[in-house]
């Protein structure tokens, strides 16, 4: 209650009758460093997806299914807690704040698109009054930016910049989303754990030329000579407002991604904007040959560390001495042999028996279990290495499986080869196939409540656009070159969990049509006895098979 | 030319630069009656999808894929014709007309929607200055007024006012839709060819009185003393202006729907408005189980009409006394022998061989072709009876089919089972499942350029929303009561065309997790020379016997 109570001094000195609290940084990434943790610190609440929003009188929290229980656990007891499904803090704002309330928030930390529906006066206060209360506040990460050479990038950054500016709908870009930038100007760091961005903003002029606002700390020679020769300069990033106060002639920017700070700054120099996508998001998701070649080779590495990992795993006795966590750690262990490994790709997620239904469960100390052989166990982890970015979960029985597991789990691998191996013309996005991979479940009342697919970096995020596979999808295309996991599953609340995912890339097909279609890249065998084959066609049949040999043959594995 | 100078000297007396002349009539519905045929009129185009933009020295006009050749035949030479998925009237008239042009329309043949993205300068001009150029324009359709029993429409008019009045917004709604007015007042009218609406205009107050404007010829003792009953009143339709100025409180209207004419008359008379959907739209689209059993009902007359007359064309020696025109005769014929047969619910597809290419083919004198032994024929027609109104699709071998057109109608009815069999959970939406229809077919490249269902009215529009089945569909969620057809297809231009067409209904299954399904209730066989088995599953082949034998059982044929 101190910091709460703290916290409404500061709002009632900036005189706004309460204050949003998300748990997004200045960059909209996926992970944030620790230091942009306000949401934490404020709390106490350690998933990953939150907001608080402060008034006078109450503590009002948002969170979606996978996190209510975890948030009335780690908050205190006058929280308000709410599922975002039925109550979006925007939704609880119009409905219990008067109209004439004042709304502080961070405009660094928000977007047009995030503030727009707010009925209520919004009043940006920055710094954040968080920032001036928390004492043992972490130190921002300054790690040195490092090169992504060409030989993992497969285009030079002048060559992206350079069809990036011809698309331009305005005399200048700010591009604001780090792993944008770290595309574009083919650069990596380590600011936030599992994607290797750099915090940065960037100004790219149509001629080519750009400004990288960073922290100054982070640069060495090398970047400075690398962003140099591409007709950049190194700005540092808390001089920004000056900077963008300069600009000639007009300047686009994506509204789902800017902070408003800087759309602020823009518009009080009177420089013309324009709304318009962030240009590198669809270049980005189209890899180039080298690219597409480095994710196999990384699959392989990955795929040497899953068969080594599973090999180990049907060794041990499974008399209590091995954990979920212990698992994960071995598991880590043999994806660190690899010789491009840099880092995970997320958290990974170990779960035994009933925490195998968790969709997103995370082993801590406190959560972890033994495994033994009576239920399934599922593993859905990923390495970044400096060719490529891996996901991929395994559901393996540990001990005899029941029919209904068999059952379920036949179920979702005949949805995962039906994705594998579906032909699709141009113009088809992710949407329209995503039925393929539930119409075996679905054909028993069964169904999953996530997403099948979702787009993959190459050494950068292990989620990332503009394509996706899932019931309510964008309307984005999928085009060759784009990487996407396929991963349906099944989940038994309090009992069991299966998941299959592999990571496809979409193919031109060789026909005279120039149909699409899918190649799977991950290398890890299935668990053949959760597989019941008289539930089988003889082409699914024949895919795993193929599958397993190719496994093999690839990876000279048995 | 005379037309087109007459009017450009009406346009000039209005002191308007360009005027749109739309093919819509002022109920914005599918047909419209002859005297509202404007664009038909001026141009001598008689296609079902038009819009001409006519300066002081241009004459523009815009049509689909399907009409570009016709329109080129049809249209004096003086005209511009543009294929609309290329340059919308809209697009164009921004791109070619100077900013301060001043563009007239009338204001009873458009939407807010349609107009909402002209750039110009928008001027309402009404009457309409083609209708007094008009010498010879039909007389406005003035047929009396059907009532729609409870036999057939299973729901009192007060009840379905009852609970459209529940979901209001504003004090009153302004419904402009013929096809919800019949449906909620239970009436049905002969204004238009092929779908029993009455134009009107409906005013509806949150108590459940209304008023019906209409022509009042139009309007007979009995429909007098039901309209009385249900706490309405019927008022000439010319008189609505000074009936709308004088509403209490705030009124609601479809912006997709409602012509601008009447929301520039509520706003005139500073009514408060709101912009929502149709409220009957959804309820019409949910049939009751009276409309349902009526659906069945009307499907075994179409079922019947539709078997004698496939029993009659495999009695034709086919060798030229029988022609695609004949063919839609005698299978009139044979509709009109069903009870309750009113008219056909469009005009019949009957294509041959090249003519079953053209998704939208109408048989004319002129295009009139004999039907012979050596391709496919392709017949797409319906029935509108009282109970209910269909839409069917069968294509039949004549002679002997080749192997690509027996691989293709096996691909379409692998399909068309796909979809038939298909088990969802509740908010699965049409675009979801259209995939099914299609995979077979893009397996080898192969596709249709349509959508694969729509909705079917009860005895009223043979197309109607809000739920559909194709790639991009409405985000309408299926829910049992729901009608649609199922209709994939393929069509090789030059050589022939495969459609395979039934009606389903969509029910809740009879399991422990209450997912949805279809039941198909058209009741007409299957050409089984153009099945090829070995392409079939064991399922597939158990649909097709099913489906004959509920043939066989229900309409006593063999």
């Amino acid at each position: 209650m101190d910091k709460i109570q703290a916290l409404r001094k500061q709002m009632k000195e900036h005189g706004v009758d309460a204050f949003l609290v998300p748990n997004t940084d200045e960059y909209q990434g996926e992970y944030t460093a620790p230091c942009a943790r306000r949401l934490e610190w404020l709390t106490g609440f350690s998933g990953s997806a939150g907001f608080a929003v402060i008034t006078s009188h109450k503590a009002v929290f948002f969170t979606d299914g996978r996190y209510t229980l975890q948030a009335k656990d780690q908050l205190p007891d006058f929280f308000e807690i709410y599922n975002t499904a039925e109550k979006t803090p925007m939704l609880w704002a119009n409905e219990n704040l008067s109209d004439n309330f004042q709304i502080g928030y961070d405009p660094w930390l928000f977007t047009e698109q995030q503030l727009k529906s707010y009925r209520n006066n919004l009043v940006p206060i920055s710094p954040n009054p968080i920032d001036s209360l928390w004492e043992d506040r972490p130190k921002a990460p300054y790690d040195y930016i490092r090169l992504h050479p060409l030989e993992f990038a497969g285009e030079s950054d002048e060559s992206k910049r350079k069809r990036i500016c011809e698309s331009l709908k305005a005399d200048n870009v700010l591009i604001t989303a780090s792993d944008s930038i770290a595309w574009l100007l083919n650069i990596r760091g380590n600011d936030v754990p599992h994607t290797p961005i750099v915090h940065s903003y960037c100004l790219i002029r149509k001629d080519g030329s750009y400004d990288l606002f960073v922290d100054l700390r982070k640069a060495n020679g090398k970047t400075y000579k690398h962003v140099k020769e591409g007709k950049g300069q190194i700005i540092e990033i808390k001089m920004i407002a000056e900077h963008l106060k300069k600009i000639k002639g007009s300047c686009q920017y994506d509204p789902f991604l800017t902070p408003v700070s800087l759309i602020q700054i823009l518009e009080s120099a009177n420089i013309p904007t324009r709304r318009e996508r962030d240009p590198c998001i669809l270049p980005k998701a189209i890899k180039n040959e080298t690219e597409l070649e480095g994710a196999e080779q990384a699959h392989i590495q990955d795929g040497n560390a899953m068969v080594a990992f599973m090999e180990w795993l049907k060794n041990q006795p499974l008399k209590g001495e091995t954990t979920e966590l212990s698992a994960s750690d071995q598991l880590l262990a043999f994806r660190q042999k690899g010789k491009y490994f840099q880092d995970t790709s997320f958290d990974t997620i170990s779960g035994f028996g009933p925490h195998g239904a968790i969709i997103h469960y995370r082993v801590t100390p406190e959560t972890n279990i033994p495994l033994e052989k009576n239920n399934l166990y599922l593993v859905d982890s990923g390495g970044q290495y400096l060719n490529g970015t891996t996901d991929v979960t395994r559901t393996i029985a540990l001990g005899k499986p029941t029919k209904e597991q068999i059952d379920r789990y036949t179920r979702v691998l005949k949805g995962h080869i039906a994705l594998a191996t579906a032909i699709f013309p141009e113009g088809t996005t992710g949407a329209q196939l995503d039925v393929l991979a539930r119409q075996s479940l679905w054909d028993v009342g069964c169904n999953y409540a996530h997403g099948t697919g979702h787009g993959v970096g190459s050494y950068l995020g292990v989620h990332e656009g503009p394509q996706g596979i899932s019931t309510r999808g964008t309307p984005v295309p999928l085009v060759p070159g784009m990487m996407l996991s396929n991963e349906p599953g099944y989940y038994k609340e309090g009992e069991y969990g299966i998941r299959i995912e592999n990571i496809v890339k979409v193919v031109a097909l060789d026909t005279p049509q120039g149909y699409f279609g899918f190649e799977t890249i991950t290398l890890v065998p299935l668990d053949t006895k959760l597989i019941n084959p008289d539930l089988l066609t003889n082409k699914e049949k024949q895919w795993i098979e193929d599958y397993h040999e190719k496994i093999k043959k690839t990876l000279g594995h048995d």
